[in-house]
């Protein structure tokens, strides 16, 4: 039997280039000989933007479709204003794709340099939703640049949408040994979408009896990622509430440099994309200071959504025995993909 | 010459009640013999709601607008659904009264159990939009609870609204010694209203030369909280990130049982409210358990909001050399006030 993967790359900015660049040398050399990799790189990102003014041109966004994952590496570039490359490609992506399930672990691996006295034990997954709330680029400005102007945002919410992934978080909380989920939203100021959500919330929870769920307003729960970190199992929230807790979580886990994410659409319809949590650090990129582990931890993600389980385990197991090993020595973004595709090999 | 502060008193829920007592009992200690305190009590809260569904009656509304500040304690029950004393009386008093300057000041004092390792020096305040945002209860839910349901959250924004808290966090950065004021928002995603934050931002900043400014996403300021929160001095923020960063500053900075909050009406035509941060806490209600220094800490920015400034300062320092000599035994409540009240007086 002969198996592939069609596998769309986006380096993307800063050092995106570079992480991915590792992140391509671990799948090489973690897949099986009989699994045929087939890359296409797509060049969008700051550079295309200068160059053509184009974010992401629909012909792209056709062909990427026809792959079965893509793996991101970074957008982002203080010279294109602040919002183009996050709505017209990055976002463009995740809403194109139906990117509903933002799934984001942490983990608190060794010897990596967590902020928080005591080390506490810290294994819980984040479920973003990744299609809907503040991120719809719904609102607008009126009298704009002026002082009469009046800016909206609007967080649009459908039962459809929050459905459908607390569902998925309800899935992967029941499958996890703890089998808890928390929801995290500000339902005492948000009233519509909060109640909404916790509904929501409530109604699919009466179909997995043995979850034990709780609730959180998002201000709480910060408190709580610093404090008690491993009171957390599974947690599920919207869009924007994703997004600050996981930079949170991944900075008392140790650091942005190991964050890896998956926007997945777990239909199947679109290609689900694969990416670290961090930006493109456009300050150290190109002096080999990049860690690339949180896109090495995302290709994990990737295989194990593709249905390679053996070989996102073997990876994960791998970062962790590299990272005790090393015990804290700094190494090169070349030499953190060198060492991690020689343990994967092995 | 005489002089008198009338002070509308409002306990509300849970450990309000408690926490107040000692900040009053403090307040008393500290004012000169002269100052006159005529205090009136409010029954609203969770109790009141509970026997007459008034959550906050236009009478009491008007009688709590004649008195030159408000001292709250907590807000919220789990026995009253979410949301309802939330928008209907602490944010109801928040928008009539003008609170567009929520001033948090965060500060590491000694012997607090602040979770960060090494302890770093932290001393900064937080400018929370009062007035705006995602606070406004625009929003609505279409087909409510069927499979159907809309739920928009609409966070409304206003140049007037954001240049005048700018304006007030430009001027506190100024009075600082470091300078320097942090704007947050998330204007790669939040296009509309993130622009002109930072538009009206970099404007009014042209008449603040000496001020030091920066800007920072929501995301990757919450990063910043736990990795290095020595970097912050003055922060300007909108309603909803506000809400989310105080608290995790308050967790930072050795709990939730330290921060104290000023909802500030600057132009002086409403009465300004101090209140703790935290909230009513109904597990510990009653325990004595409940640490009333952030509510003694409001009372602190009280004094210094209707101008005395001594004894504001003296309440602060009194408050750390207590916990310096405290070294961290427990102490209650009582304990707690009692101590500080001698303290103050002396
Ligand atoms: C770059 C930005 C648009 C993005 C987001 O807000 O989702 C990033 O912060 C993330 O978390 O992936
Ligand atoms: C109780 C709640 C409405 C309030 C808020 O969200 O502003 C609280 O969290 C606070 O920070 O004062």
């Amino acid at each position: 039997m002969s198996r592939s993967i069609r596998l769309a790359v986006i380096p993307g900015d800063g050092i995106g280039q570079e992480v991915v660049a590792q992140g391509l040398k671990v799948l090489t050399a973690v897949l099986p000989q009989d699994v045929k990799l087939e890359t296409k790189e797509y060049d969008l990102g700051a550079k295309r933007w200068h160059a053509t003014g184009d974010t992401l041109p629909d012909e792209e966004l056709a062909s990427l479709k026809n792959h079965d994952a893509i793996l991101l590496g970074a957008i982002g570039d203080p010279s294109v204003p602040s919002g183009v490359l996050e709505r017209g490609l990055l976002l463009k992506l995740r809403f194109a794709f139906d990117h509903f399930v933002n799934l984001r672990p942490s983990k608190l691996f060794p010897n990596t340099g967590t902020p928080l006295a005591g080390r506490p034990e810290i294994d819980f997954v984040v479920v973003r939703e990744g299609t809907e709330g503040p991120y719809t680029g719904n609102g607008g400005s009126l009298r704009t640049g002026t002082p009469a102007e009046v800016a909206t945002e609007v967080s649009v919410n459908t039962a459809y949408g929050v459905e459908r992934v607390v569902r998925d978080a309800y899935e992967r909380a029941n499958a996890r040994p703890r089998k808890k989920l928390t929801l995290v939203h500000k339902n005492n100021v948000l009233v519509y979408a909060g109640h909404m959500w916790k509904k929501i919330f409530d109604k699919v929870g009466a179909e997995y009896p043995e979850v034990t769920t709780d609730y959180l307003h998002v201000d709480a729960a910060t408190i709580f990622f610093v404090t008690q970190p491993e009171r957390f199992d599974v947690i599920v929230t919207d869009n924007l509430f994703g997004d600050i807790l996981t930079d949170l979580a991944a900075a008392v886990t140790g650091g942005i440099g190991l964050a890896a994410s998956g926007n997945i659409n777990p239909t199947g319809e679109f290609p689900s994309m694969f990416e670290p949590v961090h930006g493109s650090a456009p300050d150290i990129a190109g002096t080999g200071k990049a860690d690339p582990t949180a896109t090495i931890l995302s290709v994990a993600l990737l295989l194990r959504h593709l249905g390679y389980e053996t070989e996102a385990a073997r990876i994960e197991a791998e970062v962790a025995a590299d990272l005790e090993a090393r015990d804290g020595t700094a190494r090169s973004t070349d030499e953190i993909g060198d060492a991690l595709a020689a343990r994967v090999a092995g």
